[in-house]
């Protein structure tokens, strides 16, 4: 059993993040929140769900929190538990297209972790490392993404960057 | 007060690299040349651009220069100074855009780099991390991207790749 | 002359880490084995595979296998000999085109992996830290070079990640 301090846990599509996440709370020994922020819309999507949770196997419980995720950590991070929140890239696409800033989203959920008593670990993409986007709501979105991970990187004690399953340390404070 | 040597800042889109770039300079004591490659364009360009202006603040020399870099640079590095160039990724995609050749250009800001005795922050993109781009100018413009990294890193005694606003350094020499 | 185990070389596009890779062999003094995976299909291929064997200069025996690679791998990786496989990008997308399994054919790779007894270096793309790709196929490929990318380097003693030529270990137990 080890330690568990909120991590931001970082990396492109297929590098691992995910596992890499659920190892770390595996390893803490405390009980298990998968928070998926994922909706099963299609059919890629949903198979890609059904992957994840083969691969967590038994003794998860899954929370399912397009949109409110601070009000569900809220709920759900509580003693003796660690919340896996997959992914933080599917809430800032959901929050933009349902309209929502996702600037005032970003500081609720800095304010949240700012005060919160129990680990949370954040996956998220890093999307910012190709050519610039062709569309505006292409580069709109990138951008909203390198400003989320930011801001989640600057308030969170420990961030990691995965890739091919490997962590690269950014930050590791606890 | 930091001792500052001349770094090339890689990263992605919103990863915070000018934020850090400015930092460095910053920390330095010494007096601020902020060497703008961009030009104002567009209203997304204006934009970003008034953005980065309010970050930085007072207390920076804002020179513009789209293609002649080198001497821009010749003319304002000197002693007491730090020049932070934002950023080679406009640089080059001005050089392209003029029909100059980027390998010419790049020899001659490795022969500037070789004699120069005042510190310089190239802040640059890293663009060659996601699927290969399908039009042959993109492909261009991705492979003229990642010599010029490479190019500039072999030559300046500190690397540091940013993601998420925190520092991966490859090289720290000085 | 360094001793040399078997490496996974990650990286963008025109990240260096072909060169890496190369210098990796080169320190070893061992006999220098070029697999290549390319197909001279077009003239941007052609032009591309032109200027490595340039780069490498003489001292290389180059192999051409684009598809069978655990055959060519059996073949040519024996005793004083160090292979470089450049690369399991180019494969994949051979392989898929062919319409094989890549989990399939990854899996065979492991296994030889798993008992070979001379150095291999393997050079790959990290494609994944870009936007969503636009069509089914190129989130796909995408998906399928990131889970191969995992199984090779939780196979192989050491892995690094290229940027601007410069690397950052991310396992390096030998």
């Amino acid at each position: 059993m080890t330690t568990l301090a909120t991590t931001l846990v970082l990396g492109g599509a297929r590098s691992g993040k995910s596992a890499f996440a659920e190892q770390l709370v595996g390893d803490s020994g405390l009980s298990r929140v998968y928070l998926a922020t994922a909706t099963a819309g299609d059919d890629e999507m949903r198979s890609r769900i059904a992957h994840h949770r083969t691969r967590r196997g038994e003794g998860w419980l899954t929370v399912e929190e397009p949109l409110a995720l601070v009000d569900a950590l809220t709920r759900e991070a509580t003693r003796g538990r660690a919340v896996l929140v997959d992914c933080l890239t599917l809430w800032l696409s959901n929050l933009m297209l349902a309209g929502r800033d996702p600037e005032v989203e970003a500081r609720r959920l800095t304010r949240f972790l700012g005060v919160a008593k129990y680990p949370v670990i954040f996956v998220s993409n890093e999307v910012g490392l190709g050519l610039v986007p062709e569309t505006p709501l292409g580069r709109s979105f990138r951008d909203a993404q390198g400003r989320l991970n930011q801001i989640v990187a600057a308030t969170v004690p420990n961030v990691v960057f995965i890739a091919a399953g490997l962590p690269l340390w950014l930050k590791r404070a606890l």
